[in-house]
Order: C-alpha cells, then sequence, then structure tokens
C-alpha cells in the first residue's frame, strides 16, 4: 500500500522564478547540488538528533577544513550560532567587543544580550573590521565587578561592509586577544567568500590564524537554511550540545541539515559558489568604477558593493533591481551578488544604473 | 557561464536507506512530495524573512484550516515554536501550568524558563491530560506578587503520552481557563494527529474550542524541518514577529519553510499522512494486545504505543528494531509510528515482540 | 555650619508599636543591639562596595563560625542570597532539584528561572524535606541535552515548614549528592533557629556536613535587611563578586548591612535571639497541644507552628492577631515566632485561640 | 523575661570616623536624622513588604513632590532602580537610548541587559547629556524585526559627568521623545542634587517636563541604602509590584527604606543635604579654578568636579584623599562631595591640591 496516493496538485513555482535582484544573497534559493543532497540523505530513518551518518561525515569533513580538532554543531541560522558560540566561551559576567557594525549588534534583535546574556561593547570603525587599538578601546576593567567583563571579541569574515581581515590582520588580533585572556569568536556567515576572495583554506585564517570558535555560515553559500558552530579551540568553549538545545538550535532531524553542508564541503560547491559570488561583485564594481554619478564607499573585497548614488537614483535604479540602502542620509546603497547571479544580471544591472546615475 | 562546472561526487545516500524503527516519528525523513515542493520554490530570487509567495500562500492556507482571523508564523523547531508562543501570550511574571510529562517540561532543556524567562508550574497526571481540577492545582494566587503569575495553560494534543483530547474536553479546558483570566496554548507537534484521530478538522478543536494559540508541527508530519506558530485569537498574543527574531527562529530563506507547509496543506497531505501513522500504531496495538506478555499502558489514541514489557524483553527486541524505554524502573517502552511506517514494518516488528516476549 | 540646621519633625512613630502578631517573623522589627550597631558603624567615610572595616571583620567572624575556608558576600534580600547562589553554582544549562515547598520554588515570583535562567526540578514531600530518595526522583538523566542537568540540590534548614534536618540528614543527603557530581545548596533565611534547636555550632550541620554554599538569613534573625552568601566550599562556586553585582544585590554603602551582621555574630546575638524565638514557639506549640480544636501538622522544631482549626476559628482568631493560612482549603495555618515574641504575647494568643476553638 | 540578656560588646566603631575623601557620594554614611528615624521605625510589628505606616507615609509623601499621580516603589539600590524601571516601560523587544557614559551601559555589568533582558543603545556625548538630535541617532528602525526597538530614553539627572539638564532641555527631551512613541525614564541617583541645583521642585523638571519614570536615589542623599522607582506617569509603566519582585529588589522589612525616604521627604532633609553636597563642590571649583595646574573638564552644575591634572599629581594628592581617576589616560579625575562633607574638608583638599600640582 502506497503511503501517498494522490499526486501533488503543486504542480507549478508560485513565483517568478526570473525574478533576480540584488537585494542580499539571501534572497537567492538553494543549489541545485544541495536538493538533490536532500533527496540523497531522505528514505528510512536515522537518529534524530545528530546521530546520523551525515552528520558524522560532517564532522569529518569539518576537520579536514579546520583541522582535527575541529567540533561541527549544526544549527539553525546565523543568530543563533552567534548566540551560541559567544555562550559557550564566556562566563555569565560576559561582554564582547565586537563592531558597531557587527550582526550581532545591530541585526539580531538584541538575542546576544536577551538571550545570550551578554554585554556587546561596541566599537565604531571605518570599514567593519577591528584592531587591536580598536579592540583596546573597550577591552579593560578586568576584575572591576561594576564592568561587564570583556572576555571575547568578535570579528566578522568578510564583513557587513564587504571587507576583509587578511590572515596577518586576523593573527594580530587574536594575538592581542589571547594576550588579554580573551577569547576569539569569528562570525562567518560569509566564511566561504572571505575563504574565495583570500585564495586560501579555510583554516588559514580561522584555526591557524588563532580563531577559537567559528559561526560557518551556509545559507547564504546556498543552502536552503544550516549554519554551523566550529569549535576550533575545544579549551576555549564548553557545553555546546546543552546550549544548542536550550537556545532551541537543535534540529531532531539533523541529517538534512548535515547533509547539505557535506555537499558543499565534499566536492568544493563550497568554493565555486563563493568565488563565482565574489566575482560577480568585481564584474559589477569594475563597471560601476567607470560610472561618474557611482561613487564606492568601500573597497569591493567580497561578494558586496557599497556605493553612493544620486539623490533619486537609488529609488529609480530599484524600480528595476531590488537592493537595499544603507545609509539613506547620505545616498549609500548595498549590492549584494550570490552564487546565482549571472554575468548577464550584472551587465543589465549596471546598464540600469548607469541610464539612472547619469545626470 | 555556468555557475555549477561540476558534477556532485554524491552519488549515493551514505546511509542505509532500509533501517526502519518504532523510535520517534522524527527518525523518518521527508515526505516526497514535500521535496518536490522545495523544488518548486527554488529558483531566481524571493525576499527574504517572509515577504514571498509560499509564505503569503501558507498564510491563506492556515486561514482556511484555522478561520479567517488566523496568523502564522513559521519557525524551525518545536522548542521555538513553544517559547515564541508563550512569551508572546504573558508578561515578565507570567507563569504557564502544564502537565509534568509536558515537552515544554521535560524535554526543553528549560528553554521555557532560560529563554522565555516563564516558569512552569507542572501538574502530574495519569495520561499526560489536564482537566480543569488538575489546572487548579497551580491556578490559585493572582495578584500576590511573590507568586509567578499562571496566567496560561499549555496543553498538547495529541499528548507525549500518546492520548488524546477530545473536542468537548478542550473547550471546557479553554473555558476554564478564560474564566480565570488566563490563555490556553495548545503544543501541537502531532495535530494532525490529533485531527486525523478526532475525524474533524484542525479548527474544530483549536480555534472553535477556544485554544488562542498553537504550535502546528510539521517535522513529524513529514517536513524536513519546521513549525509553524498559529495565533488564532489575535487579541491573546503580541510581539511575534519580534520576539521570532530575537528568539533566533526567524528564517532568512522563509519561502522553505513556508512551501513545505503548504505541501501539507493544499491537498491533504498532511491528513493523509497523520491518519496513515495513527493507522499503524492502531495496527501494532491491536496486534500487541494479543501478546501475553504485553501490558498497554495506554490507550493508543494516535501514533503512539506505550506499554510494559518482561523484563530484558525491551533490550533483546531493540536489537531489531530501534525504540525508547519511557519508565525503565517499570520496564514502559514508547513505540512511535510515523507517515513512512508501513503494514509490514508492524508485523515484522510484532512478530519480534512476540518471540521476544513468549516465555 | 552645620550640615543639619533643622530638628526633625518626625518626633513619634507613625505606627502603633504595641501591635504584635504570629504573622511572620520578618514583621518584626530590627533588634535594639543592631540599631546600636548601625549607629557606630556611621560616621566618617568608608570605601564602598565591600572594601571597609566592617566587611572585613564580617569575613572573619563567618570564618569562625563557618571554617576557614569560608567566603561571605553580603546581599539584600534572601531571594537575591538564593538566586546567587544557585548561579555561582551552575552552568547555564544547570537544574536545581529542590522540595515543592521551598522557598525558591513558590515564594520567588520565578527569580531563580528568570533572573538565574536556572530550572527547578521540584519534589513533592510531607515535611519540606528531601531525602536521597526523594532527590533521586529528579537526580537523573546527566549527559541528555534535552534535560535540564540536574547538578545542585538545594534544601532549607530549617524549612518552609519549620522541620529541621538532624546533622545526620543534611549529611546523607551532601553524601549522596556529591556521589552524583552534583552540589548542595542550603537556603538558610532561619539558619540561626536551625543551629539554636540542633544545639551546635553552624558549621556542624553546614560545613562539617557537606554543604556547599549557604544563604545565612538575617533580616528573620534581627536585622533591617541583609543576608550573606556564605561559600564553605571555594571550588563550588564562582564569579561571586561579578553575579552579586549584575544581579543587583551589591550595596555601596555595604558597611551598613556588614555591621549588622557583625551585631549578630560578635557575642551571640544571633543565637540569643533565634533560642529565644524557638522557645516562643515551644511555648505555643505546647499550649496548643492542649486545646482540642487545634489539630497539629507539623513537627514543631524551630519557630513555627502548623496547624489545622475548626471552620471559621482562624478568621475569628486573626480579629485579635495576624497571621496566614496555609493551606485554606483543609483550615491549615501557620504562627511564627520571632525573636521579639514575648511569653506574654504567646499566652495571650493562647488564649484567644483556647476561646475561638471552643465548641 | 527580657529579649536581650547581655550588653553588646561593640562599644566602639571599628573604623576611623574621622577619614574623609572625595572619591564618591556612597563614601560617606547616613544622615543622623535617617538613623533617628529608622529607630522611630522600630519596635512592634508591621505587616511585611509593604503594607506598613511608613510605605503608605511615604507614597502620600511622594505625591506631594511628584504630583498626585505618582506611585512610589522603594527598591534597594540604583540598578534594581534602573533595571525595574526600564522592564515596566518595555517589552521584551524594547531597547533603550542612552548616553554612553550612563551608569546603566557602564556601571552595571550588564544588569540591564542580562536580568533586563534590554537592549542599550548607546550614544557618545560630550558632557553626558543627550540632546533630541543625539538621541536620534539611535531612535530609529521601528518596525524592522531585526533591530531592537528603541522605546525609551534613559537621561541622568544631574548627570554622570556632574552636568544638569535644565527644565527645558529635559522637556525638549521629553517632548521628542513621545513624538516618537517612546518614553522617557530618568535616572536620579541625585535627583536631589539636580533640584538643588536648579533651585525648583522635584517635580518641575521630571512630572512637569514629561519624564514618565525615575529612579529617585536615596543612598547618595544621606540613606542607609534605598532607592525608589516613582512611576510619573502610570499609563508608561505595568507590572511594578510583579517585577520588583522577580528583580529581587523587594524588602521585606520594607518600613525600613520607606521611614528613612519619609526622613528625606517630611522636612526637607533631601534639600539641605543636596544644596550643602552642591554648595561644598561649588566651594572646591572655585579654589581650584585659581589653581593653574588644574584645568576643569566640565561645568560644575551639582556635587562633583572633573579635572585635569599634571602628570603624577593625582597619585600624590591621594596620599592625603581618597578619590577616583576618571581618564587616566589624560589625567582628568574625579572628585565628589556628599552631604557631610565640610568646609574644612573642601578647604584642607584644596590646599593640598595646590602643593601638589604646583612645579
Amino acid at each position: 500500500m502506497p503511503i501517498v496516493t494522490e499526486p501533488s496538485l503543486l504542480s507549478a513555482p508560485l513565483h517568478d522564478v526570473s525574478w533576480r535582484g540584488f537585494a542580499s544573497d539571501n534572497y537567492s534559493g538553494v543549489h541545485p547540488e544541495v536538493l538533490t543532497a536532500l533527496a540523497h540523505a531522505n528514505g528510512g530513518h536515522q537518529v534524530s538528533y545528530g546521530e546520523d551518518e551525515y552528520t558524522a561525515r560532517l564532522q569529518e569533513l569539518i576537520q579536514e577544513h579546520f583541522g582535527n580538532q575541529a567540533q561541527a554543531f549544526p544549527v539553525f541560522n546565523g543568530t543563533g550560532a552567534n548566540v551560541l558560540s559567544l555562550q559557550s566561551m564566556l562566563p555569565r559576567w560576559g561582554a564582547v567587543v565586537c563592531a558597531a557594525t557587527a550582526h550581532i549588534n545591530v541585526d539580531e534583535n538584541g538575542a546576544p544580550e536577551r538571550v545570550g546574556g551578554l554585554k556587546l561593547l561596541p566599537v565604531p570603525t571605518e570599514d567593519g573590521k577591528l584592531t587591536p587599538e580598536l579592540i583596546d578601546r573597550e577591552a579593560w576593567g578586568w576584575g572591576d565587578e561594576h564592568r561587564a567583563q570583556p572576555l571575547a571579541v568578535s570579528i566578522t569574515q568578510s564583513t557587513e561592509l564587504g571587507t576583509l581581515y587578511s590572515i596577518d590582520e586576523v593573527r594580530a588580533i587574536a594575538d592581542h586577544v589571547h594576550g588579554h585572556g580573551m577569547k576569539l569568536h569569528m562570525d562567518g556567515a560569509r566564511l566561504a567568500n572571505a575563504a574565495a576572495a583570500l585564495g586560501v583554506p579555510l583554516r588559514d585564517f580561522t584555526t591557524e590564524a588563532g580563531v577559537d570558535i567559528v559561526s560557518f555560515g551556509g545559507t547564504k553559500n546556498g543552502l536552503l537554511f544550516g549554519e554551523c558552530v566550529v569549535v576550533l579551540n575545544p579549551d576555549a568553549a564548553t557545553g555546546l550540545p546543552y546550549l544548542r538545545k536550550m537556545n532551541m538550535q537543535l534540529a531532531s532531524k539533523m541529517r538534512f541539515i548535515s547533509a547539505q553542508f557535506v555537499a558543499l564541503l565534499e566536492d568544493g560547491l563550497w568554493l565555486r559558489s563563493a568565488a563565482h559570488a565574489n566575482a560577480m561583485a568585481a564584474r559589477l564594481r569594475a563597471a560601476v568604477d567607470r560610472i561618474d554619478g557611482v561613487v564606492p564607499t568601500q573597497p569591493t573585497q567580497a561578494n558586496a558593493v557599497f556605493a553612493a548614488l544620486p539623490s533619486g537614483a537609488a529609488d529609480r535604479i530599484r524600480e528595476k533591481f531590488r537592493f537595499y540602502d544603507w545609509d539613506a542620509s547620505r545616498g549609500e546603497v548595498r549590492w549584494m551578488c550570490s552564487f546565482d547571479t549571472t554575468e548577464d544580471d550584472v551587465d543589465a544591472f549596471v546598464e540600469v544604473i548607469r541610464v539612472e546615475t547619469a545626470e
């Protein structure tokens, strides 16, 4: 007796699959290879909550990429990965130094504070990047019971402003942070884009550079959803299994997060997709550099282009392609490229920009 | 230039797809129609965080099933759905009366307390079901600032013990709860199984019976993962969008949770799957009722069978089919059936039970 | 120039100082010696937040009473002391086994859960006292990420029901708890009453019996307000200074909490007051044991008498002396004696009870 | 039978009552009139937790000072008052705009975040004072679920930098804040100093200027300890009784906090003490203005003097009088005057400063 006896009525997508834009790398869908991986992982039973073959395989792959000591904890989303990472490194009285523009500070509706019970110590930056000097503006006051104790630093790679830490920059921060007895977290929602941009293995600017724990992003790299907390320094983090559950980030059918990551990591899909997105951003940047009305506001080092536009231009361009204002007060916009952005998408977009910023 | 240039190396599942058991309805995978729906939802761009066509369609379907006032908030998992539901109904000083066996009390590592900031007031029950009388053991003390204020009740339908509230029982609880000025939450991780068992539309024992908010489960009904908070009484809940985000339950590519639910709800897949799982449990129960060594410990009203086995039998049976002890001290076990359990699975399992409990 | 130029207009108390009752040991005021101690501690400047002479002296006295390893952390109130104690012993995923009647469970409006982020695992008892067997009803499931991890036990001495753990009972619990790798907290809001009743030094049933941390109560022993977290096993608790501050229990003019405790501990005031309160409860109990209508419901082992009264009697008695119902459904009331209860108070109260329970 | 049978051995203070300094207004002790008031409030029984005559009288006095709609909630300390105030005004997703130097941001070890579950949005200022323009740097993004919702502003009066908001400045902020649909909290740890400096009744720059809730400080105005949350706009705050208890700020013998405040408010002690402290700061400021090596860094508008000193001078001066560095990197120090600072204290201090800053 078949368990499904009627054909699906869902014979077609509900949405216009030809609609594209430059709003966010989470507007795109799932990479076809990832969908295939989901189908392979389906069928039969697997033990829930992570005792499955896909999570075991993911653990191996994470160690290949991040070193033998690395431990993988798949979770649902980036906010969850960040809060879980930070909580696992910090006592209840801990505080986290971060860039004022960090996702944990501005885009998580206070989850690090409200759910994590952490205090953030944000530092203004020019380009979304911390330095030892910037960190020291808030890294002080240890032993003073009145001050939330700065015991960790969080950096984002690539940053929310599309910029990149070099390996040396990460290492300098890690050494500085560890010299203070603090720990280093990397928000890697776009870690793959950073690796592709740096042209080095993932471990070179994470494990080898002294990072203690990483939020390794999958969603923006072509997954349905799924991120992975990767503990690089097991001495720096405790209680992950419990924290993941109590933070509501433990998937019952975890095989389906793990299988997606396996698809990413098994044969380089993660890198191909990220390199492609970066290349599309570079193509876009090169083109708009030749348009007078467009004033880039950040280096284009990964898959984002930030630029200031003449008054009114952004809204006119948006009639054709959706994207977000970054700082409307100065006409700054953000354009993101994704694994599925095509050269034709870029070229068509550039043409609209050219027309709408003229005059 | 194609964005994917190499074939996937993932040519086969990593797991034994023939392995099956009776451990949990989250050991099973994804219903094939749901996978198909994911493929349909893919391609092109969709606005993230819920402004997509699939979430819009889900909203319509939820209203068809739960009434025009219903509001759908897709989330990642059941613990997230429960904490979000309860927080949205309660002030910071609220407490929740629940059965001592409730998932929120025993299986969420304190997430309702730690993340939700709620106090639970658990009440022992025989069968996992609350009654007005049982509720009143903890529903008292309003206005006393020393007592966590009992302002909501949470019931599970079908319960963690495989039992079922009748429509009248739900309504009696709702009337009683509302008479106290309290609100009623239903943990519906297996809401579909309850509807199938009761043989009535979802709204009959939820909206129409006076429930204020439901955690509507998808995962155990054949999704990859995905649950849906459904607000039935908009006056009873506030701040859902903010709470979902800060509780780390907001999916960026939400279309992929919504599309799965659309696949469930569009043409009755939810009901077919649930009815099938229930039927398999009934088949199992009928068979073990004829085995002397097996002593059922709860009525079989949905997709679970609870029974006490002779000493040692559970472990012998588990050599063939995996399942969990429920109360090892008295030899009680839990057997769950799923949307993909087959008659052959049941019959083979029964045969093993028969052999291993003989003597 | 004098800093105070006008005489106080406050020439008399606002309240009727002759009004007395048996409602609670926190209805009484401050012991006169404690007021004198406050006056002595006043004048001039002292470093705030605990670097003062009185806190230093308190530290010495605490070590005299609890052993050389003991550490004192004065706080404002009992709920604060309990939450601080428990948080200092437990990781974020910890849970606390306690009696269902424990103050932390029923009288703190969920502060342990909401502020402490802890889960309580309450166990019903007959007399407010846990035993190893009762503890084991909830002390299980270590390593299971779904279960809030039972890593501490909290007992109250003397209990909320006026009963007392013997030294051997505390030691048996401590050994059992430590055998599980758990820690033991004692809520000692009435620790002095327990010591007086047992007739032994404080350390005999705390430090020497294996307790790890104590909430040492001052308020009910004749202070204005002030409690003291006493860490008996420094290996069992961390971060107290930070936790006290972030839990809003750090007094700036700490000398005034410490000086009160010094007044209690310096020359035995704590014991004289507690012994007196206990003696008054014993006198009350002895008298009501001879009244037919009064049915004691708990042993009278410290400064509380619990009894069931004939219908209507409690309200009639309350026209003369205030006290609380404990379990109105069965006519059970609680009568508390305090350091300032007199023999005349007791005798007058007994006479009213005798009259109103007659018939 | 007397309940106290032995004389106290505490015949003398443990500390040097002649030691004085300029470190903090919480280094000073209790005003003698306040001690007297405590003695008057003692004796007999009073209902605990606030149902006493002193709390009732305090409620009347608070209404005299802040208007008939005002409600008083005595608490233990300033951090408690602030967290309670803010929680009572905000939903779980709320955020609070404050000056970067605000006590809630830098001196409460994250209690607003960790206990209150709030997000702070700090804004750098020159003088510790917010303005509508400064507030608008963070007051935006309503309706965006990713952003902690800025629903309240907190200002400190007088500020942590010893500066003062004029009535018009407060009113401009209140109007601006209310125009955004936000609420206004005033941290009044030194509210009395502000009133004395402005020369107006308390209500003129609080209730009448549009403030919704005030943390009214008592400790720095001569109490043992004790602060008072004063709700000025009852529509702006809810759940205070419950929040006070669960935040561990509910005193059992509340009469002793209330009686202290009654002593402050009954006949103007609050104002005399504050005016005196301000006058001493003015005297100090006037004197150091004539010392070349001392460079004031903030206006002296209440009871604090901020100044930069030549290298090494601070440590030399501290050999005689204790005080704190404010910003050691630029030689900035803070000198606080208190209700018990004398003209002789100031003159002696000035002489030391003169000597040690002379070359």
